[in-house]
């Protein structure tokens, strides 16, 4: 509708410039893709060896997938397609689907933004803090990531968040700093332990692939990354979580990011399916809506790249927003009875447990 | 009823076991507080002359008389009272009026609390970040104030937030520094410029018997502070703002302060009346629901108290959350048409207006 307007790209005139023997694969990158993506097609494939192109790609076609997967559930609501530039450099394409049958409100973003940093800013970005030199007083950096929050409307199907991103800082002796992040977690209104499981067990598949350590290390990461420190609670029942990733190799890392990116709809589309059409009663509505409360306070309190979002000039504050759900609650005091179906979730939350 | 059994305050043992001379008094104390201050009344008779104890009643007196008022207007609901202590030192008095017929969520919130702090922490105190010279790393403070929010439930009547506090620290060297804070502010869903006014005259009135710079000063200082930077846009119409006030005099600034928590009730409940059985359509109920979610950005976001209660290790977190809404909403590119009631009061919140 109105959404979809601002995200109109101009798709086919740029399929009609470019020459004949190029459109089965113009074709077939419309199909892969929800938008263009923000480099340029033909830029893409010029540069198709570098690893900023390829991760580019992974990260569009990650959310053509989720959308597609998402979509596929929920017939009669379709995503709005939003593309946008951001003036300093790079921009993104933003796909929401708002008030479905299924879906309260989901989220799939893909941005990739590149031009200057400050010293300070550069540090910020590391979690690790490490400070890097400037060419009088400048980085040129580039970053890019997918991230997408869903938000269903059905109390028994749980929240997902996921994200996988990648940097490239370069230093004034010209060295390249890169590194990656991200991660995969899941936040049930109710605890379904069957779902819990699905979920990490797909996570870990993922990451053995690639090193037995991973999945435990990053397990963990999850749980302390996304905890309420004032409330006490972790967001949700975790998955994983990694950030400053730059070892063992370049492409090793990529690799680890591209099974966990494809993990995704494994994950997570099973677990709708199951209980999308799940009855629930108004209290377990209540609950669930209570619990989109602590996630707001997470997003806005303590998600890092929230924070960045909302304090780096130049960004697009509705994109970086989407991961708000469409409606929350805040009650003085609420506390759920004892051996309530909501007290088991909250202990869960307190205290993390190991799922596989 | 579940809530005000935390507050049960043992006020009547505490009554029997005073003289009977003092009966008089402790029966008009109960009549003036929704429950017995921090300090205690023995305590608060013993060093009557000190600013500390005034300003102790003062906002205890001001929890009672914004209760009182709020809850005429509401019959079918009641304040929960809960007194609350501080492990570390102090502790407070919440009041909490939540779904009644007049109000969504009304909470009025006392906390007298003291103890240690270090040195980094005194200097976030300060809004001016002055350092404070600590004997063995430690600085004897002591912090007290009444704070509220009230979020009606017809989107004619607007939200009233106020805030009116007193800090102590004592130097290495016996020195006590001191300085108020405080401020009323107003955040319509729709603006009603004869409400606008109203406020901004009551407040301008309890500011000119003082000084005639403090209004102008003051509503300033407001517009600045309650900013939604990301947003580009204020928190509502304002009001007056200030922090870190410890000029002209101890004594005269307290006198400002108490003029200005007077001025609350005049403030807003003459507007509650005008528009508390106003009819609403389900349309302005979602713009109303879409405006306490950029209330809710800004309280998690960037509103100092919120942020330093947060962190504060014994801090009471519902009593600091209270002032979020009982609900709110949060739509992808949600923009009111042009020249609409909600284009009007989102032209006001991005540029300020002088009312008076």
């Amino acid at each position: 509708g109105a959404l979809g307007g601002l995200g109109l790209w101009l798709w086919r005139r740029q399929a009609v410039m470019v020459a004949s023997e190029e459109d089965e694969e113009e074709k077939e990158l419309r199909q892969r893709f929800m938008a263009p993506p923000v480099s340029g097609l033909q830029e893409l494939r010029r540069r198709r060896r570098e690893l900023r192109s390829r991760m580019e790609l992974l990260i569009m076609e990650t959310q053509a997938e989720v959308c597609r997967a998402l979509a596929a559930l929920d017939p009669g609501a379709a995503f709005a397609v939003d593309t946008w530039e951001r003036k300093e450099g790079g921009g993104g394409v933003s796909c929401v689907l708002q008030d479905g049958e299924v879906f309260e409100k989901a989220g799939v973003n893909v941005s990739v933004v590149f031009g200057q940093l400050s010293e300070d800013a550069a540090r910020q970005m590391r979690s690790r803090g490490k400070s890097l030199k400037a060419k009088d007083g400048k980085l040129p950096f580039c970053a890019m990531g997918v991230s997408s929050v869903i938000h269903p409307k059905n109390p028994h199907v749980p929240t997902m968040h996921f994200n996988y991103r990648y940097f490239e800082i370069e230093e004034a002796d010209g060295t390249k700093q890169w590194w990656f992040g991200g991660g995969t977690d899941l936040t049930p209104t109710y605890l379904n332990e069957e779902d819990a499981v699905h979920f990490h067990k797909t996570l870990k598949e993922a990451c053995d692939k690639h090193d037995l350590k991973l999945y435990p290390k990053y397990k963990k990461w999850c749980d302390d990354y996304f905890f309420i420190k004032h409330r006490g609670e972790r967001r949700g029942i975790g998955g994983i979580f990694f950030d400053d990733v730059d070892s063992p190799s370049k492409e090793e890392v990529f690799q680890f990011v591209k099974s966990c990116a494809k993990a995704v709809v494994p994950c997570y589309i099973p677990i709708v399916k199951r209980h999308c059409h799940d009855s629930f009663t108004p209290e377990e509505k209540l609950w669930q809506q209570l619990r989109r409360g602590r996630y707001v306070e997470f997003n806005l309190v303590y998600d890092r790249g929230t924070k960045f979002g909302l304090l780096t000039p130049g960004s697009r504050i509705e994109s970086i927003l989407m991961s708000l759900p469409l409606t929350a609650r805040w009650e003085y005091m609420h506390t759920p009875p004892e051996s309530s179906k909501e007290a088991e979730i909250l202990e869960v939350l307190r205290n993390p447990k190991d799922w596989v």
